[in-house]
């Protein structure tokens, strides 16, 4: 399943792309006026092959949720249970990325891919509809319960992250067959800033100190703690960045893994994924190791607080359209920054040409 | 009318902020991970009186037109004509203001406050309602047929320029009774941010190297050429940043005057304006002369690519929410950064708290 996905992801479509270029310069505002928009929308087309792309409606939103070994650091002062406990809040609809998802049209389906304690509540409707903006949906998919500490051993066998790329790859697969027309990432982990420090280190050679950051705001003590663990997690494992199955088993989390799964299905499926913080940015990098055309899915939403997403970004050659300072996480970044990519592709559909507004030209 | 709605203009509630900051410190995600959005709810918070504030809905667009004496100087390479060809297209729907207020649910008014050339259509729809979304509204408040040329005389007399001013608060009166909750400022005119670069360095003391940008996009002779206009401007005329509608009158347009009504008529009912591009900064600086509590109300939408929004924000101590390198105008960027705002607000209507949802705390 996952040969056959990476298999079908193809690289951008030149001639959608021209054919937009040549489209933005035809419409009534000056050329270049929309700034990065223009540029966007250019590489909605190559995605989809097609000018204008179609808009990127429904949107849905995937929560990849998992417990991290490495909690047992103390790497984080929530404790676990707060991942479990979040979930239950997702699902009756309290939580930011519920009001964001709400405000914006989109469905939110939570997936346990290896939560650690027992999930608190049901979903407050059961069943509902896989693209229902009002009601929360979970997917009940664990892998295991929480990763192993990865300073001490492999955080997951292969077996294990290809389990949970399997499973991304099968939600981004059930969502845009249930017509959504783009994905959008989202996590919970209570301590998955620290394996995407590592993933992000591993993947681009940066230094754990430009990789790792204060998480959900960690002192001065547990940040360096914290770095330390980084450091100790690379020089633990042997890391290979062009075998991303190995370097997610040794030192990813499950949502890590789930979501470059999430994001090599999108691919497949030429429809665009809205890229959240730094976990959904160090989960990309694995997805572009996997599949380097994938990035041509990808639409950074907002820059993390976060510096390891910044280096992400940057490798991945990804200019994010929000910038703000969150570094929260749950995708509600990436619900953000959907307007503005909404907007991008609109304009291709709706705007009038100088010659059918009778607009006079420079 | 100026000078009551100048003394209702009044500082924001810090009872209502500290409400706002307490609130956000017990919602279920960590302290401060909504980064900039946090301040900005308590801005808005302090703004209403109330926490917390009312979500604002619905938006209005508000896009002033006018001309400009000084495009005799060839400061712009589109015909004056344009300026009325783009009211027509706003009325039909099909520039990407439309687009951007569609999607977001706002409703456009555009108003004529000085347009050279006669208007090529009549609305689509016939005096529709005042904040209909579908269907865009044509005020017709004409002072003069654009203003004179600032290079060679005043652009306006006191009494125009306080007319276009006063029509700009009564346009904010109307849209406020109608029930906005938010507005939005627009603004179209040929030439415009050739009295706009002049406005800035005239409220902030910068060289005009810093506030005269390419505009929709001259080359490079043009450009040295529209810095020595402004550069000329500011020598022709005494502009005194302590009187704001001298300088209005000296070097405005119609369409910055009236801005700068419609922005001070939104603080002086403490309803937020969001305010687009250069042109809406312009204007934001003659509004904050007028009454410096005026800069409570004001949300900058995005950073323009015109280097004097910089300039204006920096001086009025705004960070903008959106970064995208628009020039376009029309209310655009103010559009796209609309759903940041709601969202910042909606979050302290929606989201549980700790003790609420069951979640443990750190």
């Amino acid at each position: 399943m996952l040969e056959t996905t990476i298999a079908a992801i193809r690289p951008a479509d030149d001639a959608a792309m021209a054919a937009a270029r040549e489209l933005h310069g035809r419409l009534t505002k000056p050329a270049g006026s929309l700034g990065a928009l223009e540029e966007l929308s250019v590489r909605l087309a190559g995605l989809a092959g097609a000018c204008p792309p179609p808009l990127p409606e429904p949107a849905a939103v995937a929560i990849f949720a998992g417990d991290h070994g490495v909690h047992a650091q103390r790497v984080s002062p929530w404790p676990q249970e707060v991942t479990a406990q979040m979930i239950g809040n997702f699902l009756a609809g309290g939580a930011v990325v519920n009001a964001f998802a709400r405000q914006a049209g989109a469905s939110v389906t939570v997936v346990d891919v290896g939560v650690a304690t027992p999930l608190p509540t049901e979903p407050a409707v059961l069943d509902p509809a896989v693209l229902d903006p009002a009601a929360p949906r979970l997917v009940v998919a664990s892998v295991r319960r929480g990763t192993r500490d990865l300073t001490v051993t492999a955080a997951l066998t292969r077996d294990e992250a290809l389990a949970a790329v399997q499973t991304g790859i099968r939600i981004a697969d059930e969502l845009i067959d249930a017509g959504a027309g783009i994905l959008l990432t989202g996590d919970m982990g209570i301590g998955n800033t620290t394996p995407a420090a590592v993933l992000i280190a591993a993947f681009t050679g940066a230094d754990p100190l430009d990789t790792t950051g204060r998480g959900t705001g960690v002192d001065d003590p547990t940040y360096a703690h914290k770095v330390a663990v980084v450091r100790a997690a690379l020089a633990r494992h042997t890391l290979d960045p062009a075998d991303p199955l190995g370097v997610l088993a040794a030192v990813g989390g499950l949502e890590h893994a789930a979501l470059a799964g999430l994001i090599l299905g999108a691919a497949a499926r030429r429809t665009p994924v809205l890229l959240d913080g730094v976990i959904a940015v160090s989960a990309a990098l694995a997805a572009a190791a996997f599949a380097p055309d994938a990035v041509c899915a990808m639409v950074a939403g907002h820059r993390s607080a976060e510096p390891g997403a910044t280096v992400a970004l940057r490798h991945l050659g990804l200019d994010p359209l929000i910038d703000l300072g969150l570094r929260l996480g749950e995708g509600t970044g990436a619900l953000l920054a959907l307007p503005v990519v909404t907007g991008a592709v609109r304009v291709l559909h709706e705007v009038a040409t100088f010659d059918s507004a009778g607009v006079a030209e420079k």
